[in-house]
């Protein structure tokens, strides 16, 4: 009994690895990728079942505020695009096999009810967070709680591996709030252009971002929820419930861009443990990024320069994780190959 | 008649992929890989066909010197687990269905007759170029002639993009001292530890290259045939015709690691014109890669710290190529989703 099993299945997945025909290590990052997913899924012999990834979409009240460089609408028509399979999201999961969920977690918008889009509307859209909170207490819960359910529910297809995108103009307003609040980094180094704003465009959005920050200084640094409803948008609020259950039923979970990595951050404060299950994917151009996967101690898969969102660096990125399980499940050791060893 | 179609076409290509329905540039890197290989292919809407991946292997008479971690018999047991499906290359070749070519371009070995090994044997290895050249002219010639009549017969196929490997104890001594001689960079600073050295082996090893370097000081640093024959090995020197055929042939070139790029190197300056046919795939972690890259002006797709060379991460990067190419093709334009633009 209590047995401390951790300790020794780490060492035998890593003889396995170190047994493999190549040089000490000499498959870099993809080595200590091969060595997590078998951690997470406690064999030496793991396997990436039925990928999915899932985008949260949702309108974001300061979106009025013109903080963007796309109007509003842009967001539902963005939903149209993917239900028609036509954004970077749709192209790239197809290449490599992942199943795509779209969420309407609350986009300012009735589409028509269709099969290929999930109804979890929460609200049409948060409030703006300048002078009032982005939603109630209730609607949090709800993101949340809405967020974990559809991840239960992926989970039922076998799938074991996870990730998350977003589509809502106006919400790297949202996240580099958050990371400003729960980090207590200022304001400027957290905003970036977004989907490209001007110089001036920029000035503006950090200078009404500060001013959200001020109006609400009476909400507690250490209150996640609190400060999720607060500043949060429907997205990563469900985006954190979602990154809890993933992390909870030892799925694999991969970790997107800016937005996707604040909503981690969220879950993170709640459930510090998820860290073990994270799959940090890309680094994003997005002004903030670097900093927030410092303050995680992430080293990301990829540096693309990419800023889009939409989960588009998971999916990307999801072809090392297969490489990593492969050439632990397939490359020939010294002792079957015959190969000579160095010592 | 000579109207400048180049200038015209790649404005055409730029337009296409401002149009898609993304923020101006969002998908960074990729959309630079999108734009050259449509400007590799003259098209707009290019197709990846049929990639292939070869991977040279040769004995290296440096190694009996003691510059590896590993004995030179490595080289034909590592062939032998080529043969047998069991190495790095032929997990994630499988992985991406690359076709896989395996050419013995100069092993100390005799290997039974068989279809998936191709015979290009051009010695039973090099000489130790301590104080001799590594090959005869004649050797040297042969072996480019044969890297590019190996790159015609796959372009019979009707692949248009093709990724080369190596493999060859002893190989990293042979690249360090072409760059150190091509490049005029002090040796310490093209040296690596290879497949694994102690910092003995390692101190051991820049003594003796430089040595060598010395030894053969009379030899030009601009005649790179000869500086090839001088200091190449076999799996070099026919990588290096395979370069210059697949980009005269004007296929997508994939370029792995430190040696790979070092045979880039060699062929870049036969021919200076083979540079935007490159893409480069993978930031080795052998010291000496990160220099030669800045040299060439190449930032690679990955930054995975591989170092195990047999074209690995032109095999691992290459999703990224289909990605860009595939975004290029398949995402909806602001026009065909009725997205609103920002402006």
């Amino acid at each position: 009994m209590n047995v401390p099993i951790q300790p020794i299945l780490r060492q035998q997945i890593q003889d396995k690895i170190n047994n493999k025909t190549k040089p000490l290590g000499a498959l870099g990052k993809l080595e200590e990728l091969a060595l997590q997913v078998a951690l997470i899924q406690q064999t030496a012999s793991p396997q990436l079942v039925n990928p999915h990834l899932v985008v949260f979409a949702a309108s974001h009240g300061i979106a009025r505020e013109g903080v963007s460089a796309y109007p509003s609408e842009v967001t539902y028509q963005m939903v149209l695009n993917f239900l028609h399979g036509g954004a970077a999201i749709n192209v790239f999961t197809r290449q490599h096999g992942i199943d795509l969920w779209l969420v309407d977690a609350g986009v300012d918008h009735d589409f028509e009810p269709t099969d290929t889009l999930i109804n979890a509307k929460i609200n049409y859209g948060t409030q703006s967070f300048l002078s009032q909170p982005a939603m109630t207490a209730d609607e949090c819960q709800r993101c949340i709680e809405k967020g974990r359910e559809l991840v239960r529910q992926i989970q039922q297809t076998g799938c074991n591996v996870v990730g998350f995108g977003e589509m809502g103009i106006g919400n790297t307003s949202s996240a580099s709030v958050l990371m400003s609040k729960l980090l207590n980094i200022p304001i400027d180094e957290c905003v970036g252009r977004g989907t490209g704003l001007t110089d001036e465009q920029y000035d503006y959005k950090v200078s009404l971002l500060g001013q959200a920050l001020a109006y609400h200084h009476n909400v507690g640094s250490s209150d996640v929820t609190q400060i999720l409803q607060t500043f949060g948008g429907f997205d990563i609020a469900m985006m954190c419930g979602a990154f809890l259950e993933a992390a909870e039923q030892q799925m694999v979970v991969m970790v997107d861009g800016f937005i996707a990595s604040v909503a981690f951050l969220c879950a993170l404060r709640l459930n510090p443990a998820i860290k073990e299950n994270a799959v940090f994917c890309h680094q994003s151009g997005e002004k903030g990024h670097a900093r927030l996967l410092a303050e995680l101690g992430a080293e990301p898969l990829l540096q693309l320069a990419m800023r889009l969102g939409e989960g588009t660096g998971c999916a990307v990125a999801y072809p090392l994780l297969q490489s990593a399980v492969a050439f632990l499940n397939e490359m020939a050791s010294f002792e079957s190959a015959s190969v000579s060893r160095n010592d």
